[in-house]
């Protein structure tokens, strides 16, 4: 495995992949912005009647249930199983599983049903999933049982996925490997959707090297983090950060990128 | 009645209640920002299969009608009265009522089938659930017949709630008690979902001062109001002030507001 | 023919013209917000139990296939419907269409039913639905065969419509006269919905020059163009670019702008 968020970042804006998103209503105008910003092309598309002939065109696909309601399942399902037919990658944000059992349901039959390539959540959210005992109040996640390392591994080996559990230190694990990645800022914390453009910027990042999805979602926590702490700079508060974001997205230099990215 | 912005602003920023919104799609992101700005933590869940299990976390719900459709009403509907059986307050912003037949009856079967808290929204739009003569434009308020203290009173004396009627000043009463907010700035007016806003932090307020409405939700106007204040100061225009509105609640000082709320 | 961006600006102002948009998810807080900065009033509507109601009160209407489903193809088909027995103008974005064959055929059943005052889209989209061969990745056109002055031409003649067709130069036709629009700046394209902004804004100027769509729709770019110089200067990136693009719509000046209009 090599681990270069940099050259990946350099082949993603060369080839400026679609990536399909079927996310929800709250945080559609950050993900597509996040995404463009990034070097990528985003696409929303939900209807059951064009899921699947969308995800053929895109390069990887990001599933997020954070305004779940029933005919966005059931689309998700579809183009999950679409993607996974053709080989193309699919992110799986379980937003709330945990907080509604209608949420832990969804997210557990699209595990079932559809193979996810990384599920990306916080502690809350994977632990939930795994089984183990966690606290969740509402879509934040406030503390969950055991260490994070742990837990991504137990939830890749548990799940069949790498797991991604992002946090103040996020960890990714294949199930075997364990990559902690310490980039970030506090005030992503205070951004509403951070949590969903880290699942996009997977997505984007998968796009790129679909080979190796342990590796690309390293990185794009790692190019999320340092985006971050460049937003911070300068920021007032949640509303400049938030958009000093998508200038310093579009402003990461794949150059420097390996030197600035804490992956151990 | 103890009216102090600032302390009820120190006790939820301690408990970080969760709030529950049913909102509309043009200003979810704008709310959930607002509402974790201002140091609470937004939940939005619409589904039918999931809002009663959701609200039971929340320490409010907001209902928001400004993009309706029936299976929206209905869970609505199911919300209010989970939250009501809870005894978890409920605010109500009745977007354009009286703008269509369908967003005014969609207010009334609300307000007939919830116990609802606080109705906040502008004069327009509460003047029309009252019966009182009153021009909307949309989702605008352009005039509404009579003072709107009056229109404040009246309104919580015949719908049995706390209406809190938002203009260049806000009036806040209970039937008998009127409260007038002098605090805001004309750019809130600039950009769409400052009133959305408003309804949020109602909540927000709510949520850590539930055994006094009128004064919660004045207190969130008078925050509101300071926060725009702030926010316009240095602002090129509404992209700017939007901006600034963020970083503005979420650097509201609990130990001058009560200095700056002019609450009278 | 009189061009003069500049007095339809002025009209629009005084008369504030509410503009009905049926809008993606994606866009539409950034829709509102640019109608809002512009001067014109927005308001999002989508339920079949609503839409004809809403587009009775407004001055233009916006159909915008970006993230469709079938009950709001319904609603944008009765919308239109009832906006053309008004005599309200109708603008249709074909979002993707030639992306999946769902909005293809969409685009082509509005185009159909609804007498459509303004198509506006990119070279792409509106090749697809005129016939020629055309190359779309998702909802970003990538290239479009033929040059575009004679696509603009093209459309307009086939499918009676005004044809706005946006690119580094825009060119507006009413299948005789074409116009060239050479205002805006490459940052326009770092953000999500621009495109999308292009039809709002189109919208509010046909709302106040409903007698002449082709000038309107002109000058519409036109101003969408020097907000996008105005907003260039000072922006870091596509970030501080989205914000100073409301300030530079607010700021726009009736007086200046017919001089810096590059319309030929």
């Amino acid at each position: 495995m090599t681990i270069s968020a940099g050259s990946t970042l350099r082949t993603l804006r060369e080839r400026k992949p679609l990536v399909h998103q079927i996310t929800n209503y709250v945080v559609m105008n950050e993900t597509a912005n996040a995404t463009l910003a990034l070097g990528a092309l985003p696409v929303m598309a939900h209807a059951r009647e064009e899921v699947e002939e969308m995800v053929g065109l895109a390069g990887a696909l990001v599933l997020n249930i954070g305004t779940l309601s029933p005919h966005w399942v059931v689309a998700m399902l579809a183009a999950g199983r679409a993607a996974n037919a053709r080989g193309t990658p699919v992110v799986l944000d379980p937003v709330g599983a945990g907080a509604t059992s209608y949420r832990t349901e969804t997210a557990k039959q699209i595990l079932d049903e559809v193979d996810v390539t990384v599920l990306r959540g916080n502690a809350g959210e994977v632990a939930t999933l795994v089984g183990v005992e966690a606290e969740v109040r509402g879509v934040e996640s406030v503390g969950a049982g055991g260490e994070p390392a742990g837990l991504a591994r137990e939830a890749a080996k548990t799940l069949g996925v790498v797991a991604s559990v992002t946090g103040p230190v996020d960890h990714v694990s294949d199930g075997e490997t364990v990559l902690a990645v310490a980039n970030g800022h506090e005030l992503l914390a205070a951004v509403s959707g951070t949590g969903c453009m880290s699942s996009a910027l997977t997505g984007c990042f998968l796009a790129a090297k679909a080979d190796d999805p342990l590796a690309a979602a390293a990185e794009a926590l790692a190019a999320f983090g340092v985006a971050g702490e460049d937003a911070a700079e300068g920021a007032n508060g949640p509303g400049s950060f938030h958009v000093n974001l998508y200038d310093a997205l579009a402003g990461l230099d794949p150059d420097t990128l390996d030197g600035r990215a804490r992956i151990s």
